[in-house]
């Protein structure tokens, strides 16, 4: 198990008299992710409205913002417990056993054309063999081709722009690979969270964008831009594309600072706490 | 109170062995549409699974077809008690009051680009008075717009496609509109149905698209292309988009026939049962 | 040498009082291709206009046409002279030493977007030997990856969706050749012509679009849908990409009835006039 | 007639062994303007050849650079004797009077598709009167439309995108007035230079991009940005959109600092020299 603490502040300044705002900034609770403790901190005085949606565990902050400036300011200490299997065991599962909720994940979506794509993705990858195997051969394909490279994409920038143009940061290689998923008939989706161990690697710790896919019965991690080590990654939100997990929309005019993120993670033997670590296993969060 | 009777026949030859289906051609089971009877006819021997949204009250067949011709025919009589509303009576829903449910109808999907249309929608709507007033103007906008004709699009043109070319199908008058409402934060989905009132004035009856906008607290009617009477229209799916709700998908090596669709309307006096009418007021059929 | 008898029939029906007509059907004039006879014929009294553009040897006919029904017919005996070079020989030419006529060719067009298609060509073909084995291999590429098959694009299809989307016909397989050639700085070109061996393969005689390269210092022939006996193609025009040499250009409401095209080949070994043939080298009718 | 002396210098550095450099920074010269004295001044040892294209006046430097830094300075004193049209005597050229080298700036480009763009801009302007009137039209359309904000657009923008997304910079401005132009017939260029008049305003003087016209048989100059008084404009280059004009482009691995320009007009009564003042004309350097 993995016990991490983390915090996101978010800094804005409001020039209407009032603005709506609404925040996915809250750790998802799901089967495998849970929530020890946490606290949101807001400098106005407004009122915090929070709803989770029971299909995905993701959890909707919404509230009213003021002229002039606003921190919000979120902390929380979460353990996960993740579902670990040997790639060789994960196997693509037939449409006909699909849940109808996992159905949609197969559909093409603002940022992911697999409409388009189907032939590409046949003709590179339709003669592998099903299962984790074609999954890595993706992952593999957009690690090789595409480059990470920031301020070469834009907000709207597809799947279909990063294919051609092999340039892009994190949410470029995860809308890119979930669109070559889905092409084959494999359900995939956009998760975004907080990435423990890019918090090693580049830099200040910052907001992450990865893939999952649905093997076995079971949404797995693949962090498309290989740039994290999955296990240390806390689950904000998922859905079809970037378009629907934003961790700010902001109704107004509104001017962000940069976020400030923190994380760390807690080792505590004697509670079975571990520290991240690269696992030859995949895992899932969201059985 | 509208009671109508349609039957869609649809017809396949499959050349894989077996293949799997996935057909949307069900009534839809909402709070105001109710299904009296029902039945399904497959002439090939299979098993069919027939699955119901809770969320949006699609209903999803699923089932295998196997090498050789494939005839697929529904028929059902719906009544349906429309939710009525005078025009000016219907009101823009403040961001903070949204049912969690209705957020993802806000974001842009794989043909209603939303996002890269706020400026126009601005430019062109953001002076006008919210409420229905505004998203009638959007409506007379498309409309006056848009050429409706056939073949001119294809099924990757998008609501950006539509607003340039201007010219297209019932589709691409939906998603220009849903774009347009969703870029000024009116929750805005597409829907298919079968129309009673095209059957009047178009050659054959047909699948048809429109639009549902969320005001006032229910998802109210609109369509886009103008061809129908409302109230004939019988709902299939609802979704972000024409991605969603196909009614057909077909995961394998199959030839398609044109669909053969048939409805009727019984006036039923002694029931309340009348034939579909052009009315003032705006209808809902899914609060 | 090639001789080769042609007519191109074109019929259509003008709505207007009167309109505009612009025509490239006549053969281009070039040091390697000569007109021995060539006729006109247009069923409204009107001023035919032609002229032919120095630079590419293109013939341009303009023409008012009124209301009714209009019959262009065009026929012509021609003979070609191809230059030929076999592959090996055959090199990319430095910047520095290309014509300032040759460098626009270099530079992306309406659908040939060779700006965004860098990477992908250097990740593809740049580690391979310059010369005519790097433009064998873009062709090769292009022939393994993309399907022939009409009405699968239309007239707004670019390089990049057909680099996508795999499927096309002849002239999206020029757009997608000329496009990856640019992107490694091989001027590229797209050229119109009527097919002497399509003739015998795909039905009746059509317009063909093939493309055209530089290479040590001439403009060399390779039909990317590798459809023909480039020693066949008759050129009619030459251009960026298909934008600058549509056949027929109307300004005004017209409608087009399906051209009709002659073609023949003439044997005359006295006069060393031969049939055209699969030849191994490289041919060239512009130096 | 004006009489201005500019600089402009360019600094790079070189990574690989050598490589070409092809430039676009020289005056063009046309019949209204006129160098009347330029310097070169490279400080790498390398020999500079400079062509100029005979159809449209610019003038092409190419080199090759080598590793390590490079400055590429150019100044010139050049005159210019504009020819001066009253804006209601401009009238649109019939098709059948067009000169054969303006044809080509009726198709669309690469970035100014303004074949999908025809009934948008049929639907806008296409009830206006001919001639100058109607360029006017669009012109402040697309100002009323289309907001200055640097950093919105990127190399990959085009016309289509501009007409949706309304924001942008001075390219912008002309590609989507160029292709509105050229969707209703009018002939229309893109063309760089250096802005006298913005040397006033917008902080340090920079290339900038305008339209040309082609309207009772000369180019005239439109700044679709409206930033400048057209006739301090020094035209660099022109051609269909911004893919065939740009002031550098370099085949290799290169890093470019900022250009640095300088700009002055001189006043010289005695020989008619006067500063560049806004005309109520419209202007044009090239008949």
């Amino acid at each position: 198990m993995i016990k991490l603490d983390f915090e996101i502040a978010l800094y804005y300044t409001i020039f209407d008299p009032s603005c709506d705002l609404l925040f996915n900034i809250h750790a998802a609770m799901t089967r495998c992710q849970t929530v020890l403790h946490e606290n949101l901190y807001v400098d106005q005085a407004t009122t915090t409205d929070l709803q989770t949606d029971v299909d995905t565990g993701n959890r909707w902050l919404r509230m009213q913002g003021f002229a002039g400036p606003l921190t919000v300011r979120y902390n929380a200490t979460i353990s996960i417990s993740h579902y670990m299997t040997p790639p060789e065991q994960l196997m693509e599962v037939p449409i006909a056993q699909m849940p109808l909720s996992v159905l949609e994940y197969l559909n093409p979506s603002r940022y992911c054309q697999s409409d388009r794509l189907q032939k590409f993705a046949l003709n590179e990858f339709g003669h592998l063999p099903r299962g984790y195997t074609r999954v890595k051969a993706i992952h593999d394909w957009v690690l090789r081709r595409v480059r990470f490279s920031v301020q070469t994409s834009n907000a709207s920038t597809s799947a279909m722009d990063t294919l051609v143009e092999q340039v892009g940061v994190c949410r470029d290689f995860a809308h890119l690979m979930i669109a070559l998923c889905r092409a084959l008939t494999i359900p995939a989706r956009f998760t975004t969270g907080i990435d423990y161990g890019a918090a090693l690697d580049l830099g200040p710790p910052d907001f992450h964008a990865y893939v999952e896919v649905y093997l076995s019965g079971r949404w797995y991690i693949v962090d498309a831009s290989g740039l994290t080590v999955p296990m240390g990654l806390i689950r904000l939100g998922t859905g079809r594309d970037a378009s629907d997990v934003a961790f700010a929309t902001l109704f107004g005019s509104v001017k962000s600072s940069m976020p400030q993120i923190k994380i760390s993670a807690i080792e505590d033997f004697a509670n079975n706490y571990e520290i991240p670590y690269n696992s030859t296993d995949i895992l899932s969060t969201d059985p």
